[in-house]
């Protein structure tokens, strides 16, 4: 291969391209587009990530990615605390929370229960989410699980282990598309399903 | 809005978003990445963007940006001194190189002229090269400027002040596409279109 410039650049490319949605070649060119924006951008993308890597916690009560613990969401006293969103992933927390509709906590279970990848409630935040049920304010326990057949599975799981706790359990309305990943939705159609949720149990 | 995550993170998430490739969304999608690969991720691509960016240097010899003086280019002693290649910018560079078919010198103009945008060759890097050209072992220059109108109006501009130096003056072949611009071309193309040069003074 021809050198057309150092290692450390190809380094930073290697790296960028293993950004969702950088490909190698979107990755020479934002690498080109930070060399070439160096004290606008590239310092301070150096420099938030630097900061946001010495203040990342996992926050104890929900499981959101932070920089502080309690999270950001848990330590809002505007917020409705006898609701909490149970989802997969803190991308699935963070979509719904752009739309702006759901104004209670959340609880993050890190993935579904996959037969076939081994994973089972153990692997999963699960037993913190009952402790929480049963110790706390919790009167209502929303599933916002992805529609796919391990979500789906997931979700009938949580709603047996939730029956006895006396809250109420519902689940996102249809309108998510079957298949379909909350983070990929757009606002309106994350806020329709959570205006039309209905009880599973 | 509401805030699921801290400022931090959102500065991460803004300046991630103006990468050419991500948009929005992808630059969460991206941030959430990162904040999951604090280790294998986040924390190596802070450090080469601090690397890079103590490093970047644009080449006295050719415009090229690297992270030495000179570039790896021009101090690669394989290469063959007699051509050097004239390109709009860096992304042209970085992918005529990588076609692999070139092992000659380069020259980055930082542009073209242009009367709309008020670009003259005083704007350009064009009197670094005229020097070069008479002052240095170089028997051809390439014009491989983009196939757009104002590339092209540059390339002719480049062979009439180059005409007078009695070096040979050649343009890529046509192969590329009108229209088109370097960087997005497959690396076949570029080859094609080096290899079948034709002379244009
Ligand atoms: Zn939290
Ligand atoms: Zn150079």
């Amino acid at each position: 291969m021809p050198r057309s410039h150092g290692s450390e650049i190809d380094t930073l490319i290697q790296l960028l391209a293993k950004l969702p949605g950088l490909g190698p070649r979107s990755a020479r060119r934002s690498t080109l587009q930070l060399l070439k924006k160096k004290d606008s951008v590239m310092k301070p993308l150096a420099d938030a990530l630097n900061m946001v890597a010495d203040k990342i916690v996992i926050c104890d009560t929900c499981g959101n990615i932070d920089t502080h613990n309690p999270c950001h969401v848990c330590e809002d006293t505007r917020r409705d605390r006898s609701l909490v969103c149970v989802v997969e992933d803190v991308a699935d927390l963070w979509a719904l929370d752009r739309s702006e509709t759901f104004k209670g906590l959340y609880h993050v279970l890190g993935g579904t229960l996959s037969a076939l990848d081994g994973v089972g409630p153990d692997e999963l935040n699960i037993s913190p989410l009952i402790d929480r049920v049963e110790t706390g304010d919790v009167q209502e326990v929303i599933l916002a699980l992805n529609a796919t057949v391990d979500g789906q599975t997931t979700s009938h799981y949580l709603a047996e282990r939730l029956a006895s706790s006396g809250v109420k359990v519902t689940a996102l309305a249809h309108g998510v598309p079957v298949g379909g990943e909350l983070d990929y939705l757009d606002d309106g159609t994350l806020a329709a399903a959570l205006r039309a949720r209905g009880s599973v149990s």
